[in-house]
């Protein structure tokens, strides 16, 4: 395999200064980093990424091409236009279907000037730094990422006809994206399908795309879910930190914990699941002391005022239920509002019921790492609308992330499981994951380059 | 042709009684009614809706197989769970696209009782009247209308396997329905696949409903757009109340009106209309004191929180809009909030513009009415998004609902588009719902049947 150009808004790693004054290398978060972490091993890979640090964008102005990791440090008010105003929420809830279309979204005067000063001027450096290294190699593989940058694609196209070009998709394709007036959709088709290869996580994401885009020209539209570093939670269900926090989540445990691990996104369905508990205790008493609700929510995009809006909302209805259901000895529901991975995977490891009842969601990588480290044979409860509905649904519990009633019923089955059938259907989902690992879509993605690579340099 | 029975919630009529205590019948608004008057004329039709006046409670009462109108009294309590919870807000939202998916709706309880007892119920009593009605005239082809009717045509096939029966949707069919849980969804379609024939306005929204459901069986799934009655709105131009209430408009009339005609109703879009012509303002003072926004707008559906809220909003964008732009000689928005189809129609031969930018709507009949009686070559604005852009797009000048900035483009265009280019899209709308009024919606109709029916009955 020929050298890969990544490029994605967040990078694999971003820089700090320690006390000392050395620069230090802090690893990123998110599922894309850890996926593509794996890359590096196979073939000479640059990043490039968006500075977000101080010391991003120090390396930035350092930078020369070549280097493995590409910061770009853009202007600040560009970068605040393109984040902060079309990437998230506009397109971030166009693709998740969030917009109560009644009366938002507006696109407005400032919507227009935030995608041509912002949207387009970020992803207009990013190809400007893409054009760079193929200058340098002209042979690379150039690998876009997600909905952050639909236009650079065509910017490079534009000036490099020749180069491989390859985009993942890691948010759902909505069925309908007339939310985006024409001018947008046209724009974000338009630099799409400027790319070799358009691959998204499910077959459903591909074919509404399908539906979307017509004729895909010459195109490949494919689907391939992201997966798991397998060996990398195995090594962590053992690691010294993840066990003392199982130590002390395992000390005051109820009989049953109903886990949930979620960016604090609306997109992720918190509230209603709440709702769906509340219902479970007031038409189950008998969990009554039993069963808590462990959350763990990594607060997200709090510049945005829907994120802040939405963690107000979240926190209003935890209130709620401790105030009506909490007994001396028992707390319902356990919030927690702070990025702590070690502590996920602790309670990964101890979950009886593990919950996942997003809106819409590209994937979700939880409803794969969390099984295969449970110790329990914990049930996953699945929303038909996370893009791991299509791999997993079999052996997980359905639910529609809209029908509360429905949830509690879910929550209520799950809980009463017989042992055999839970055993049954945790093993049937820690194979397909063991089976269907980061290494599998990382050898998916590059059978799909191959492939192209033959049709387009033949 | 054969006997009709045509099943709709509205009725073509309603009853009263005048002050001498006689029965006095009442023709009921909507397209609907409008477009099926003209069945009368042609076959033998039976007309099944609910109850909604006193004097309608009677008729129900003094009822008997054979009625040209059966009123069916439903429990009080029923059909308010069946109009007011099931079939609006949920359903029509869901059909419109307008939930915020984040928060809404909550599937509760409180809906799984309403749809049970209510929707169901209401439809068990709808198929009840058919299978009566049936039972007198068996060769009786039943015509099911819309979004309130969804399980009865199953109702009725389990009692009458070999009756002809035929659904139209007078609702956009959305590209995604996943807002409602597999269990409503599924009990849905087993409905609306129990006829024979299931008709959409466009065939935008046929291809929807065709991804959703996957293999239609033996249903014949088509397209025709309901139309207007031309020889009644040619009638009604000269009549004497719309002669009295159009001398009214030109006397006070600015230079330039802007038109939009609509129930108040969250789908409609009302409120970024309004925005779009306060942006329209901002940036062309030299439409100040020159342009006026005629809004007609018949009060809707205000026992349900979301409308009644949506109504207010409304009202709160006009006194903006007036607050800041009136002079003594220019209002700017001229707002209506009452039902005169009279005053309407006035309107409609007086508009410059025509403004339609529905959220998403099933057709929108305003944009054929309207044009067909104006006077002076007014240009449409219309929504991508309504259903009579498959038919007149072409002739419009397009608009994306949510695209206010866009929308203040289109409203600027409109005003200052030529007077030749304005008469030869005027003119070319016209012709066309000339050439496809409601008769030939109607033969449409009638035809597919009767393909049907020869498949069915040969």
């Amino acid at each position: 395999m020929t050298a890969l150009i990544v490029v994605s808004n967040r990078g694999p790693v971003t820089y700090e200064r320690d006390e000392s004054g050395a620069r230090v290398e802090r690893r990123g978060g998110g599922g894309l980093a850890t996926a593509l972490r794996g890359l590096r091993e196979r073939s000479e890979v640059t990043w490039i990424a968006s500075a977000t640090t101080d010391e991003d964008r120090v390396v930035a102005r350092e930078g020369k091409p070549g280097d493995a990791v590409v910061m770009l440090a853009h202007d600040p008010a560009a970068y605040d236009a393109y984040y902060n105003t079309i990437a998230n929420p506009l397109l971030w809830f166009a693709h998740h279907s969030l917009w109560g279309l009644a009366t938002r979204p507006d696109i407005d005067r400032t919507t227009r000037t935030a995608w041509t000063d912002g949207y387009a001027a970020v992803n207009r450096a990013f190809a400007d730094a893409v054009v760079a290294e193929l200058d340098n190699r002209p042979d690379a593989v150039v690998f876009f990422n997600d909905y952050h940058l639909y236009l650079a694609p065509r910017f490079v196209r534009d000036r490099k006809p020749d180069a491989l070009l390859a985009h993942f998709m890691h948010v759902p394709w909505p069925a309908d994206l007339s939310v985006l007036p024409p001018w947008m959709r046209a724009a974000i088709l338009d630099g799409l399908l400027a790319n070799d290869v358009v691959t998204f996580h499910t077959e459903r994401w591909a074919r509404n795309f399908a539906t979307t885009c017509g004729d895909p020209g010459r195109t490949l539209v494919t689907h391939h879910p992201i997966s798991v570093d397998v060996a990398e939670l195995d090594r962590l269900r053992d690691d010294p930190e993840v066990l003392e926090r199982e130590a002390s989540l395992v000390e005051g445990r109820s009989e049953k914990v109903i886990l949930r691990v979620d960016r604090t996104d609306p997109s992720k369905n918190i509230v209603r699941g709440f709702r769906a508990f509340r219902l479970l205790l007031a038409e189950h008493r008998e969990w009554h002391g039993r069963v808590t609700m462990l959350a763990f929510l990594d607060p997200s995009r709090q510049a945005i005022p829907e994120y802040v809006e939405y963690l107000a909302t979240v926190e209003r209805e935890v209130s709620e239920i401790n105030e009506q259901y909490r007994r001396a000895d028992w707390l319902p529901v356990d919030l927690r509002v702070q990025d702590d991975f070690p502590r996920s995977v602790a309670a990964y490891k101890q979950f009886d019921v593990l919950f996942v009842n997003a809106v819409f969601d590209g994937l979700n990588l939880v409803a794969k790492e969390a099984p295969l480290v449970n110790t329990r044979d914990g049930v996953l409860v699945l929303s038909e609308n996370a893009g791991a509905y299509e791999e997993l649904g079999e052996w997980a519990v359905a639910v529609s992330p809209f029908d509360i009633a429905g949830q509690a019923e879910a929550l209520h089955r799950a809980l009463t499981m017989d042992a055999a059938e839970r055993g049954r259907r945790a093993s049937a989902i820690r194979e397909q994951v063991r089976a269907h690992d980061v290494t599998a879509w990382l050898d998916a993605l590059l059978g799909d380059l191959e492939q192209v690579s033959r049709n387009v340099r033949a």
